[in-house]
């Protein structure tokens, strides 16, 4: 995936590249971000048969990458990638990823789950997967997590999803995971952003409850969107059954969005995403 | 429809109020706000064979009002909604609602269109419908809106539409059509209120656009909501694609709301909407 | 919950009934066919304080069963119902419906699972619920569903699930549990029945897939629909991926419907369902 | 746009020749039908500052034609398509058509209207746009429409649109305008196709409604499909409901139609359409 200033020659300098070194275009999409004159482009192409090695790559891109002052990324799909599940109590997000990963739907390895409270332990257990519990308190909030970045980089976790993990990440987790963290909230940001979104949404009369999975920034709830999705209410809904109703949406919602980043469809640019679904 | 302070007996009274007289139940509604401890009830019942005249209908109903303390209305539905429609110069919901009027979806007659700007004179003509043109600066508003409210009274108008009206209403107008201005808000309330929601939404980088009728109270974008909806929006959609996507949603959105409208199926208990759908 | 022929008086009399024996109605719903000329009801209301037994309240009803020619289920909220899961090899509405039932959401008890493979058999140990594996072939078809019937007896087993098992059920089975058994079906009935839907709507080329949870009746994919649902597709969406993003609607519908069942909210009459949502 | 057999090298071969030529790509999109086998692309570029003038363009691409055995369409966003409306007595796609087009949001021109019956004349008139009645019976049919086919052509319509036109068209009209004649059916294709649709949906009990909106072929509802929505019912709504709430599903799935194919972002293959979004 690349994104560079747009300028002319770029779709026929890299799709040239490609079909010199016999490199079989699976999938290309591209988007320009026009306000602000940016190029973004996603290729997939088959290995098998391609000129060039893996570790040689990165050298033969090189002189497109100075031409047209070229940020990319190089994904292969046949590594797997490594993702912690911070969990609190809730376990509908949890027992969806665990099932689409068993599937075979998600493919991503799960070295460990994280989370600040034991009630899902027996699940983890049940899943085979190591828990790891890391209680956190105002005082004990930073040593703890210096601690889960410390395992998290020991056990070269590639993403974290938040699956209705209660507590707010502090700067120090947001930026050792930079758009690699991927929380599940439970309403249509930027509507009712913060904690207990469904009373107020209640409370404000809405007739749609919403869910929005995106990247965690520094800045709560403010992060760039990945997916979102609603479901009707109404007046006769209390707010246990706006819960209810928004649970089968959140797991919709945030599997969605784990599934775009694990399968390198998603980019980032301006806190906003390019989604190439 | 009723409301009152939930207490026992409230529907066999009213039943048996009914049944007695002869009044054959076509449809009925009820809901408890149980926070509130408030009851809600819709009846719909023949007037053929009512054994009560129309002009009898709230004696005979008081002393069921004074047992339960009862707030009601009571509306027949061969007596049609007058409505004057407020636009400015989109036309796609004002077409809509005319359409829908001339096809008889929507029972109202429309005496007047009122618009701060000429642009769609043409269009009310063209369906002989008066026109009145009240242009509005910061000077003249007050003096202006007292206009309209006195040609509103003058033309016996029950429901003001603000079909894509792009003037914000003074208390002094709300004031005089409590729960009787029905606006068309284009974001997914209480998501960007306020001007341009397309553009915020689109900066924001949303997945969904919305759209939302609601009552018109003082305060603004913040009355009881009737009726939401949204459409899928992505990356490649600029500013222009999200308020494209966004008309058709608008229309469907508005004429929903103003049909339960029309039809007596609302109920506004603070600030909130009870929708007998 | 009542339906018997429309008739000017059932509301009152069946809400004097209640109120002259102190049952304080919790929620009352009714709806009338008016082609058929048929009346339904669904009036939930509290037993603490009502003056009249349990076992007694089918005799204190009989004078208005039979003035009214009324059929009627009358069933306890805190009598949990029974229910058995019949899974093949999917996984994801199995895991789903378990997660809900663990959280609460879904009030049952699951005494048995049923399968005619052994692939799910490790979940459900998981789970600590009882699997009972019955191949089915042709030649063996009658033998065990006549089996399954008399296990399903045995346990008292009230509702079964169908949770994408992939067998045809005889009319032995459908005619032991009228309007006891749900099933999942992945497309939008009457759109694709049969197998295989989602390669027949994709060859169709749709822009939206569906999936519809009902009643299981003698003839394939026709029984009394509960839910339905859709979510959108396009030209770059492959089988797999229409099978991929049915998934969590599949589950979102199913959920749906068996919570409505559970809750007693659905009545059938001719083929259709009411549902007091 | 661009199909053929799916070759390495086309992208970069097409996007060569345009960099060389001095255009400049604002949008490029392309799909691959891996089951067939088969290429298909939309490049749009601009003219100002190409090398080439645009009758020479067929020319210049002459030599890629051949090397890849393409098949090509070649649109000039300048050149505003000609389309006649076909309609009968609803009015609500008519107006909503309308009003798009006078908003500037569906950019073409509307040299005539076309109707089995007289009933939309004055709405016609009152957009001064030549209402031409060709009312059909059995007998007349052939005649007819040969009549319709000449007065089309000699004002050189590119695209017919029925807009509820409560008439089957022969193959003479079908063949004459082949992927140039687009339908709304008021169904969720393909369940209840022909006629009456939201009374066969009412009768099955559906939980939602649909709207389809398809390229007209020979056989009936069995054309490509372009877009498609659907809009929730319930056991409360009579055929009328449904009709109400289906009309402007249908407006929405119509007009969205109808502006992917006026902007060119159409391809048909295999009675599927790939639908540039």
């Amino acid at each position: 995936m690349i994104s560079c200033p747009d300028k002319a020659g770029i779709v026929a300098a890299l799709s040239t590249f490609l079909y010199e070194n016999r490199g079989n275009i699976v999938d290309i999409d591209q988007h320009v971000d026009l306000e602000e004159g940016v190029f973004f482009m996603r290729v997939e192409w088959e290995l098998e048969g391609f000129a060039i090695a893996r570790d040689g790559i990165a050298a033969a891109l090189a002189p497109l990458v100075d031409r047209f002052a070229m940020r990319w990324e190089l994904h292969f799909s046949d590594i797997v990638p490594r993702v912690a599940l911070f969990v609190t109590k809730d376990n509908h997000c949890f027992y969806d990823l665990l099932s689409r990963h068993e599937s075979g739907e998600l493919r991503m390895d799960i070295p460990l789950i994280v989370s600040n409270r034991e009630d899902l332990k027996p699940v983890a257990e049940r899943f085979g997967i190591p828990f790891r519990h890391f209680p956190i308190t105002a005082a004990t909030k930073e040593a703890q997590e210096r601690a889960e970045i410390a395992m998290l980089r020991e056990e070269k976790v590639d993403l974290v999803i938040l699956a209705r993990y209660m507590q707010i990440l502090s700067p120090l987790m947001t930026e050792a995971f930079p758009n690699r963290i991927i929380n599940i909230h439970h309403s249509f940001l930027p509507a009712f952003p913060g904690a207990r979104p469904y009373h107020s949404a209640h409370k404000r009369g809405v007739k749609l409850v919403g869910a929005t999975s995106h990247y965690v920034t520094e800045d709560l709830d403010e992060g760039p969107i990945i997916a979102q999705g609603v479901t009707p209410v109404s007046h006769s809904d209390s707010v246990q059954d706006f819960i209810r109703k928004g649970r089968a949406l959140e797991q919709t919602v945030l599997s969605r969005a784990v599934w775009l980043h694990l399968n390198r469809r998603t980019l980032v640019h301006a806190n906003r995403t390019i989604v190439f679904g």
